[in-house]
């Protein structure tokens, strides 16, 4: 998963992109980086680690210039380097340009391998290189017909962002796996256009949200105002539904539709699908999230079960997102580090854990045995989700199947490993009919997937619980030797 | 605020106290520091920031022994320095000790002019070090009369540990202002003594918790095993209730009472002492909490007020806790940093926010229009503690009188200043009744303050809420010509 | 100014030529960088400042392999930052390969415009990207004809080393601007190849000097040895003369003649040339460098001149050299820094400062008034080498014609800025002869200008002196717009 | 050996000092500290490692006031720790103090001892605190007094600074063991007063050097003016003779007389007493310093041998002062690093290196070896110095005695350590006659050895040579067991 962020037309364009980005950590914590244009060359400065990190106030007092993106980023292809940090920024014979990337490309390699073969040199390990290498090699005359051209021959996922000398280019790929939305911010009497992966980015800055673009979309920015072009060929939209389930932050919008209120949602239809035992006592249920990302879907089946909601888990503030961390032995210990147990919540009681996903399973059972050390007499796991059971393709960097628990372990086997008394998860109807649902409250017109008479599950790409890929990749889209040990 | 950890008798001594000081963190972001003793000599390291920034594999792998004593502070006297980071080991006639202090001594002043006349030498400005220098100047034979003859000249709050070559002391003051508890951890077939400002300590590093430490109490640990002196005469329980609204992890438990439960009883007396104002509408209600620390009172609240619990605002994982950051200009950027509204929760609903105080009333005010700004049709700010009105001498940074909102304006300027549509407080009276009884409920004998036929906040201190001061203190504390500037 | 090292067949290749950066750190301070190859893949590490600043040995142990390249920079083309750092390394459609460059290209522009046309993208400033693309654009089957073609189109000066997963390769431009020799490291039973900019760095690591590397030769190292390719035109040698005067070390050799020896014929002949003038009590007389780079030819001064060479200013060890500093503030106030008067070696002497050339005319100022300060009765400055009139297009960052004074002031106008009671400058034939003279010497076979029955001046670029620039340049090489800022 | 600096006066105060400090910067690389005062408190900054290093632009704003006093530091006593730093402030009954201290007291350890037994603690390892503690009990009315009276009972070697609210004190131990003088700097139409470890810290200032302070002199500087005391019995001056030999800067005076002079002398005396063996070609031989501190015994050696002088060694400008250095590691690969061979000035040649003493003999051996396979047909080993046999007790940290080659080895078998043709040390008679031959010429009055009709070492402490300690110490100095270990 990674972030971006632009503007245009702001005074202040570096100062807003890293308060942007800063809204944005979430997406991506290992290197962060902003490039600014004054109208006649860019100034780029990246760094490893967290955005207030890697910043100073003379940084950013040097990134001039009133147009500026920013991007986030976490470990998909190419390894923790800061060569592999974006923006990626280059010269080419007609100018200069900036890129920044969420997403994946699953013809990357071909295309290297093609643009290797006609001469061109590869600096970094990232997939996003090769799509500034189609855009030089375009004869096309304008920047978005270039851009265009380019972005015509890579398949997979991005949401994107280019700078120039002189435009500001935002595009969502044809399915619109990951979100972009866009935003206007008042200065004075002027208004800059904002664009974000996420409109909480918007909340910060002060930004007024205005829509989602559209997969397929390329918002252009320049000095003559914005305009759009939708120089793809139309496909049915895949929208990431993980985003919904875990990545997105709760006060987001993904095409209008709350992220928080969805989370509700499957944890009202997970309180549906797979109850609560009955036992002796059932005053005894207390339902406790997983916190951070369990919490509105445990507020949902709390109010579904009628059993009281309680923080039985306490998260310290002084340790980041687990997911994110890239180095395993910090992960390992970060579960303890992270997450206490509230006995005061727990013991004695019937204690329903609602998380949003399993992915090694590790943590789960980490999970379980600390509920129930702190007393708790039966540990129920719920998941607002399927069982992770596929790797993703489209940029978020999952561990392989044979990591997957879900992908070689039965319902009861997983049960037993995390040792929980049951575990429930929700099924992938239930997960995309939620979605759906609150989707469709939030859209005057129907959502996409109805559009064309295609099944529910046709709108959003559940890959990683279905195994159905969207887009075909490269067999073995790792295994590729990558010869420079990028440093 | 500041926290303290000690260990005796574990091979990791030095990185089972790491542990133990990551889980104190939210007592103190400013410095960190640990003092190993191998039975010989001690070894000390400190750094300024978070634990996990200042102790690198090759410090602690530095800081041999098998007892420890660890230390998170903030800033209360003597301002951001190295110098006035703790533990603070010296040298002395008998050998070597060092002290870490969770606390503030009001007879700070008098004390080291008293030292200084007679040629002691001061190179913090930390009251702490006073301590040190009474207990080299002591004459008694064995080192825990020399602590208890130097503690017998101090006045103020400290729950504080020293450590020598050869023993553990933690001691706690006999108004027991500040928390102290002590714990047991087994490894292999060998046990050893943990102690902790907070038990939420001992859950991270799998050490079972035993008890509170009486005030009063001073507790050696050395070879012989485990002992405990009263040396001090006997005085009223006068425990920080603000350690319950605010300060401790809400997994704590302080004198055998949850510090969540409390909150969530401080939430239900609230909901019950200002309930929320009768509207046309009441289904649109939703009880809010000012994360996380507002979170258990507004779980409380709502269960109460039969409305229900909503994350309406998000809290960023990557801001630190407001109320400890230095620097002003942080502090303020912070609000916005770290909170976002969540719409989805907020739009067009009557909002009661929860909070556990209000300080200045900017971060209030910041809050208040946030939620409305997300579409909420009512703002209702409600506080699980009395008007904090009078600065801490006791060991908390608080600001001056004059910085305080509510010790200048009435509820109703209060109000209008935080631009809400109600604002109400709990009681002092609500807040100790519910402290007490959660106190009583965990205790099989009656609470303290019962014991002496005395007014219930007699167990307590609630000076910051009522003025009433159980210690003197010298008039202007902060008003002393600090000749040397620390650095 | 840069210097390059390699290494073929060692086990601590990372070592050896981290070593041999240290002793080629005169040659460029403001980055160093090493990239190893173990046979399959290439690992780089770059770092701003010094060898010994940017490597740890975690940096060092991550360089795997038997062979690699190390580059020692200062900033000629493109700006301080950690992009134009070398060596280079980048994938290609034939593998990886890295570059590192001690020269400048003049037709860079021009390379770089036709790249760019068939859509090459530029991530650095520096004109060594160029020679990259050539490569990979290239056809030939082979590395080394891959090499050859793209070298055979640059034009300037260029002393290069190029690793692949498998070669190592040394390239000396065809008339032979930079430095570059050969050498062995016998380590067990086995040799490895060594080259480097200079032999000095030899020294330090063991090994053997064997010769320089030919104008025009192409040096492979592979598994099956050593093998030499003349793959350009032959042309007439222009070696720096400014090497001599200034730049290499004085204990190394440049095509076998001693850089000391030179540097004391140069004191000699300029003691003939601009001889001290008598005054009434000659006996005073002194002969003082501007140390280090003025000693030898302060002492060849001294003998020729049967006057005593004394240490009249001492330089401090804790400054770097001041020609090569990137700010001009810290040049500035270094002056002051590096150098103090020795007044019991100046005081009442008639003094006769030696140093090896003026640039802009501020630090001979300061020197001339440092020594008079120092009670000299009178100042007289002499200088090893002709006035320098004209900038470098070869890779020596020298100021623009308008900073340097010689190019806008006569003799007389410089020795009254700089305040010296007599100025003398070595003429430019005698510094020719002079270096001719210890080459021939040095040498069995006369040397190359001689072969060509052309004026002495032929074998040496003197363009600093002369104006006489061996190949053309683009007219204004600093004037185009640099689009990326590169950071 | 260490450093000081001090001013009182300049509204630059910590910017001078910081100046000063640089220009002291070979008397110790470990640490460096400036202490301001305004008239009303005191500011200090300390840091690790050079002075350039440690103080950034904003630690010298923060500096405020316009007297000052500065040290750099190398380990004495202590160990490597910022808490050893100085210079050392505290606050006692009267004020502030801080104090910057060159030199080492021998009954250090019994008052420690008798501090400590009084109450007294200790937080560092330095033996400077004691100084302070003495202080602080003294119960004289004035600020000198009580220094007075707190030097009074301290024994070895002192030239010590002192900074008050009011007042800079500048001390020199009654037998001005090390060096100190004062100067005076003007700054528009004001005048302020400097004193420094030696005078080239003035130059860089632009101050003029006035005097040495006397042996047992106190000079105070206030608002007053400057007056001097001479508190302490007199005693017979002993002059560290080794700060000629070794320590000091060569363009530096102590008490009148030039170092460079001295050394100049030390190498003629040195070519008198063991003059170069007679050969077969006389004219064949060269005489070789080893940079930068054998250089002007060299000259000298040159100048009576009718030899020439050579740079044979060339000295890296990019590793620090060997002999400082505090790992062995470092220190022993330092060797290499730090000097090259300059083979055209030793091939064939019969070799004279002139260095000024032999510490364990290692870098001697490995000096010699280098030489000798530059092509030396012989190397003959010169030493400006009598043997060193016997370790510093008064301030340098010199090895043990086992470790001095020249304590266990004849003079034959320190050469065939060393593997030299042949080896000649200065003799004790030719040394100090050399130094007061000088000292005579450079002042009006005879040197101080001579008022009293003593021998002529008696001026001099050159316990070093001779084993004739002037001040007795504690027989174990190094073996007390130091509990605490600082860090």
């Amino acid at each position: 998963m990674c972030g971006v962020f632009g503007i245009y037309g702001h005074p202040e364009a570096a100062n807003i992109t890293y308060l942007g980005l800063h809204a944005l950590q979430h997406r991506g914590q290992e290197a962060a980086g902003i490039v600014t244009s004054d109208g006649e060359r860019l100034t780029p400065h990246r760094s490893m680690g967290l955005v207030q990190a890697g910043f100073s106030p003379t940084d950013l007092a040097a990134l001039r210039g009133d147009r500026a993106i920013g991007h986030v980023r976490y470990s998909t292809a190419g390894g923790s380097h800061i060569r592999n940090a974006q923006p990626f920024a280059v010269d080419y014979a007609r100018g200069s340009i900036a890129v920044g990337h969420n997403g994946n490309l699953t013809n990357f390699e071909a295309l290297k391998d093609r643009l290797e073969a006609r001469g061109s040199i590869f600096q970094s390990a990232s997939d996003t290189e090769v799509i500034v290498h189609l855009i030089a090699a375009s004869t096309q005359a304008t920047v978005e017909s270039r851009v265009a051209e380019a972005l015509g021959q890579v398949e997979g996922a991005y949401s994107i962002l280019f700078l120039t000398e002189r435009e500001l280019i935002a595009v969502r790929d044809p399915m619109g796996f990951r979100p972009l939305c866009m935003g206007r911010l008042t200065h004075g009497n002027a208004e800059a256009i904002v664009v974000a992966s996420e409109p909480t980015a918007f909340d910060l800055i002060g930004a007024t949200y205005v829509r989602d673009l559209d997969p397929g979309e390329m918002l252009i920015v320049d000095a003559t105002g914005t305009r759009s072009l939708r120089p793809f060929a139309p496909r049915t939209r895949k929208l990431c539904i993980f985003e919904h389930v875990y990545f997105a932050r709760p006060d987001s919008l993904i095409e209008g539709a709350s992220v928080y209120e969805v989370r509700k949602a499957l944890g009202r239809k997970l309180a549906e699908e797979v109850p609560i035992p009955s036992g002796n006592d059932a005053g005894d249920v207390v339902v406790v999230p997983v916190p951070d990302s369990g919490v509105p879907a445990a507020i949902g089946f709390a109010e579904r079960a009628g059993a009281p909601f309680e923080m039985g888990l306490i998260r310290s503030h002084y340790v980041g997102r687990t997911f994110i961390e890239p180095q395993q032995s910090i992960r390992h210990f970060g579960v303890r580090l992270k997450l206490s147990p509230n006995r005061a919540a727990l013991a004695n009681k019937r204690v329903v854990v609602v998380d949003d996903s399993i992915v090694r399973g590790t943590t789960s059972r980490k999970i379980v045995k600390m509920v129930r050390d702190a007393g708790a007499r039966e540990v129920h796991l719920r998941i607002s989700s399927p069982p992770t059971r596929w790797p993703c393709f489209y940029g978020i960097d999952t561990p392989t199947r044979a990591e997957l628990i879900a992908a070689t372990h039965t319902l009861d086997e997983i049960c037993k490993y995390v040792t929980a008394d049951s575990l429930g998860y929700l099924s992938l109807e239930g997960l995309v009919t939620s979605v759906r649902t609150i989707e469709q409250a939030a859209s005057a017109s129907p959502p996409p997937s109805t559009k064309n008479g295609e099944a529910a599950e046709n709108g959003y790409c559940a890959a990683c619980f279905s195994g159905t890929y969207p887009v075909p990749f490269s067999p073995s889209p790792k295994s590729r030797h990558l010869r420079l040990v990028h440093g």
